[in-house]
């Protein structure tokens, strides 16, 4: 597994530099908007770089971290550090990405009842960070990505999380198949997502420990993410437009998972 | 009601005009996107005008629609029409919105078991499209918006609504206060969600006519809104982080509607 710990990236990048140089994040990664940067301000695991700040976004921040002094910026200077069209609400902080918690970790700390979300090929940072979000939303212990094919832990899908990139480990994985191989073998009953299947998550077995595995929406679930699955299942809809978004998917999917568990059936 | 029939506007922006301008449509409204072209181009409702396409999609447009010949541009010529960073997947049409339905339409054509949406000043285009297209999958008979406050129905809306918009009327009503008495008097049990909500929704009444009212996220629902309804419930969730994106409190509370109404609980 590719570990995207920011001690070994900031290690990588200074090779040679010195000191002061190696100390300094090596890329910017920008996050923004208000519960975003707060919930990152609030990790003791995030280091950060420069906080910037509108005069009212200080102001407002000044109540929650009265220590922290933000560099104070005009709108239209935050918009030119950031991203087209970025919601900042008068906030940014740069900070890297926190840091990558090994799967094997996140599966030798779970209690009995317990939800992990894993995404194959889901590659849109809005819906990666919203999915993120309902995670944090019904407790789930980590949601799983591909590597290589997911969004950068910054920006849109920091913003679209919510602050729940903070909450909820963002486990990078190289291998997705050989990651369900793990989930099963730490006694996760894994449940496949797909329009096409026969039974539907209301006849699905959810209790103990659960793993929901989501592909990308048109695409789906490659083979080898279902064959690594234990139960293939589908959300029953009933309109003409049968298919979901990604991240509305994993929401219903979340709160089917946690009320089954709280009622007992 | 403002109504916003498309022949309404077409008359008021065409006053004095040649017949031949008049015909043309008032605004530019690209919708782009394969889903959310298609679903256009498969409404009867829809009047469209100028309709372009990469010759790839213009090749995978042929085997839907033999009959429609769109003008080939390259994507970047695309891309110059539309918003900045909208994906067009190689396909946009300029058509007007599909006609606004009247409320009292929706109301006198009802079931006697049906689902309704109403959101309460929620701006982004990106969560009321994601909306349509859950209340689509569920078969809902409408999401209602207030005019004033809810984004164009083109651009980013049809985008995330991914052919929703051609299948789902969205009624946008000039009083949101005054559709959820007209909504009450049709025998809709209007439910309003809160987080601070004393009862969730694995308490609340769903059968028969429901209809699920939803806030803007931060803000919630207004006072009036809320007055408005026959019972105020929260989402059960479990985490630290408990708010959910808009658009995912609407997929869930449309699935525990139509679950429950089909389980007959």
């Amino acid at each position: 597994m590719k570990k995207r710990k920011t001690t070994n990236r900031r290690h990588d990048a200074g090779k040679g530099r010195p000191k002061a140089a190696r100390n300094a994040p090596a890329i910017r990664e920008w996050i923004y908007g208000r519960h975003a940067v707060l919930a990152a301000l609030r990790n003791p695991q995030r280091q950060s770089g420069r906080l910037v700040a509108t005069t009212e976004a200080a102001a407002r921040l000044q109540a929650d971290f009265a220590t922290t002094a933000p560099e104070i910026m005009t709108r239209a200077q935050i918009d030119a550090l950031l991203p087209e069209s970025a919601v900042h609400q008068g906030l940014a902080l740069d900070a890297p990405a926190p840091s990558n918690i090994a799967l094997e970790d996140v599966l030798s700390n779970t209690a009995e009842t317990a939800v992990i979300v894993v995404l194959d090929q889901v590659t849109d940072p809005h819906n990666v960070g919203a999915v993120l979000r309902s995670a944090a939303a019904f407790a789930a212990v980590a949601v799983v990505v591909q590597d290589r094919t997911a969004p950068p832990s910054s920006g849109a899908l920091a913003k679209a999380a919510s602050g729940a990139l903070d909450v909820v480990p963002l486990v990078r994985v190289t291998n997705l198949a050989r990651a369900l191989e793990q989930i099963g073998k730490a006694d996760f009953w894994r449940i496949g997502f797909d329009g096409d299947a026969e039974t539907t998550l209301a006849d699905a077995p959810l209790d103990g420990r659960v793993a929901l595995v989501l592909g990308a929406e048109g695409s789906g679930l490659r083979r080898l993410s279902l064959q690594n699955c234990d139960h293939i299942a589908r959300i029953q809809t009933q309109g003409t437009l049968t298919t979901l978004n990604v991240s509305n998917a994993a929401a219903i999917a979340l709160y089917e998972t946690v009320r089954r568990n709280d009622s007992g059936t």
